[in-house]
């Protein structure tokens, strides 16, 4: 049925790393995210594979030449996928290499992760037609869905200096709005500050300026996948965002996940991508035939919050939603081919945001703008805590992962962020 | 009267290089703008400064010690300020290093000129009010100028990638596009391809993220400036701009200007910024008393046409319009104030464009989609050729000069790009 499968992703693979084959772990021998690492903040970046809860270094293993993740990430589909399959068979149990790479391995707890990749350009997208519903309804209920969304992949520049890597912490940024009943705006702190639910596409090998790349090549330019939280102020964005979209109501922090999952790792998980008939097919230079039958990839996503009173309690994270990126109305290769249609040069590294993943129920919603209703109906967390929007030391948790009958479940880890309280503007 | 001037800035100073001191020349000793430059495309980068028709390599002379220009921008202004002097005493005439400098000198004409530094992010802002009118009319006739218009400094995120330096040629761009009188939209090269006549600020020292830059401190964050061609696809922006802003209808190239004019140089045209009194005034983070009294830039812009016809002729370009920064709606401190004030963190080599600058009459408008009223008036040039948008062949040079009785005219070179036919997609 499909054709991208091969050895590395059988189920009955077990790894070395005892770790790994245990059955809640996201990391094992059939997944191989790549990450950037380091031996305390200060030491020298190394790139690493995930293993169960270790890192090895793949450069110390003799695998690769180099220790810049964009170098690796611009290497043909070929050459990325003999590497998998070197690293597949090293780790997995009675493999020749143990007794070497067992010192190549560190815990993953004892280093730090860093961004994986430097981004060089990062777009966000708007593929969840449920959120782009939702949302619409909130900020123009005459017209939710606007004429070309079915038609174009919308999607918008962000601001790469301000991507951070799991963990980031950021101050509940300032910024001019205006109330319902103001007659002029305030710089104030944001007091409608949110998280958005997104899967990341991380570019492989680039294009060259003016050369398109056609839909039977788009996953070939694909890297691999992580989480990301594109958190926005809502206040902020419903007064700056006319005529030419969001700027200051997301650019102040966006936060990814530290592994990048494959699309070879992902293969299993493919799903077709199938348009209801009531809606327009997609124009032929986002069309193939193997996107209709695996564009799409089964991902399972979780929200979860971490409240500062959950914290003081001793108590774990409350989720707040589910959803699924097959729910998305355009595959990454759809993404690719219009992206580069104009000519537009992507390069390894460059970030490709899926927009927010909402499912088709409301509980399945992937920001609290949907979830609270624009605001209007609070949650209730299970310590009974309510929100509308984020409070200061809450933390926003996103997971991920992919299970089928059949093969072994992976895991993206986890992409945390918390805010902070806002700074007095000097 | 303006605290900025100093000894560099003296109208009488000639150079020993004697093209510097001819009256059109852009780059007398009063100006010393930077850029990055190679003997042939494949040589080493140095980073030069412009005198007269030639090139100083700056590290060859002792004043540098990096070829790096992201690394001298992140310099302190006064550490610039005492390198311009040092380029000041070294270039003017009776000068001890004239000849020990002599073989540090290119002519411009003779190396390969480079994007001056590496663009992090691109922001493309849009100060131009009578543009914003004049479009906004076109786009939304009921409200041309919405209400955020006169508090937010308006701006989104541009493409990195795709920019590039004077001399760029580019293929005209595919895209979708629906016609007034079309069901459904079709990929096709655009058809309204049209210019933006942009200046650009270049950041120099960044700031952290979560810091926000005050008033006070804006401009020692501004390197310098450029000219910027922000090219656009009118028609593919009409289709996909809503709800999140310009996309591929802007990203497939964008073209500045090799040279750096610092905001040293910039001193002696500095003016007031002064908002009409039925306008409101800025918010106080948008506000200094150094902004009202100087915050402005008195540049003199200009677009010139050279067709493929002009070119087969013989013929010199023809100009469209003429206009001038200091008729922007925003000064170089609020952008950087307004765009770090939610603590997103500016970077050394970020470019803040200014938006298109047209002025108060139709003529001055900077773009064609404003002097031919969204397509319905032709052009008619000087050969007798006419115009509504851009024709595969023609090719827009920007050009911009800063006078002020009492000081010596300096310019910013020129910023050319050429349209190329549309590529088939393969």
């Amino acid at each position: 049925m499909n054709e991208l499968l091969n050895a590395t992703h059988d189920p009955q693979l077990r790894s070395w790393v005892a770790s790994a084959n245990e059955a809640g772990s996201d990391f094992p021998v059939q997944n191989l995210p790549f990450g950037t690492y380091s031996q305390g903040p200060q030491g020298a970046r190394k790139i690493g594979v995930a293993i169960g809860s270790q890192v090895l270094d793949v450069r110390a293993a003799g695998l690769v030449d180099t220790a810049d993740m964009n170098e690796l990430m611009a290497q043909s589909p070929q050459v990325l996928s003999a590497l998998r399959a070197a690293l597949s068979q090293g780790l997995v149990e009675g493999s020749a290499q143990q007794a070497a790479w067992e010192r190549f391995l560190s815990p993953q707890d004892s280093v730090t992760l860093h961004l994986p990749c430097r981004i060089g350009d990062y777009t966000d997208f708007y593929t969840g037609i449920h959120h782009a519903t939702t949302v619409g309804k909130l900020f123009r209920p005459d017209a939710p869905l606007l004429p070309n969304y079915k038609w174009v992949p919308i999607g918008y520049h962000g601001r790469a200096s301000s991507i951070g890597v799991s963990g980031q912490v950021f101050h509940r940024p300032l910024g001019q709005t205006r109330g319902p009943n103001e007659e002029v705006p305030v710089l104030r702190p944001s007091h409608r500050l949110d998280y958005e639910l997104e899967l990341g596409v991380l570019v492989g090998q680039g294009n060259a300026l003016g050369e398109p790349i056609g839909m039977g090549q788009a996953e070939a330019h694909a890297f691999g996948m992580v989480l990301l939280n594109d958190w926005s102020a809502r206040d902020v964005q419903a007064w700056e965002y006319q005529p030419l979209g969001p700027f200051l109501s997301k650019n102040f922090a966006s936060t990814i996940s530290p592994w990048i999952v494959t699309m070879e790792a992902l293969a299993p998980f493919r799903v077709p991508f199938v348009r209801p008939d009531a809606d327009p097919q997609p124009l032929p230079y986002l069309d193939s035939e193997g996107n209709r039958r695996q564009g799409g990839v089964d991902v399972a996503l979780e929200v979860w919050i971490e409240t500062q009173a959950m914290r003081e309690a001793g108590q774990g994270p409350a989720r707040l939603s589910q959803s699924n990126f097959r729910d998305a109305y355009w595959t990454v290769a759809q993404l690719l081919s219009h992206h580069s249609v104009n000519g537009c040069n992507l390069q390894p590294g460059d970030l490709l945001g899926s927009g927010t993943l909402s499912g088709p129920r409301p509980e399945q919603a992937g920001s609290l703008l949907e979830l609270s209703m624009g605001g209007k109906n609070a949650l209730t967390l299970a310590n009974g805590e309510t929100r509308t929007f984020l409070q200061d030391g809450d933390a926003i948790i996103l997971r991920a992962s992919c299970a089928r009958e059949g093969f072994r479940r992976i895991g993206f880890g986890e992409c945390r962020g918390q805010v902070l309280p806002a700074r007095r503007l000097q």
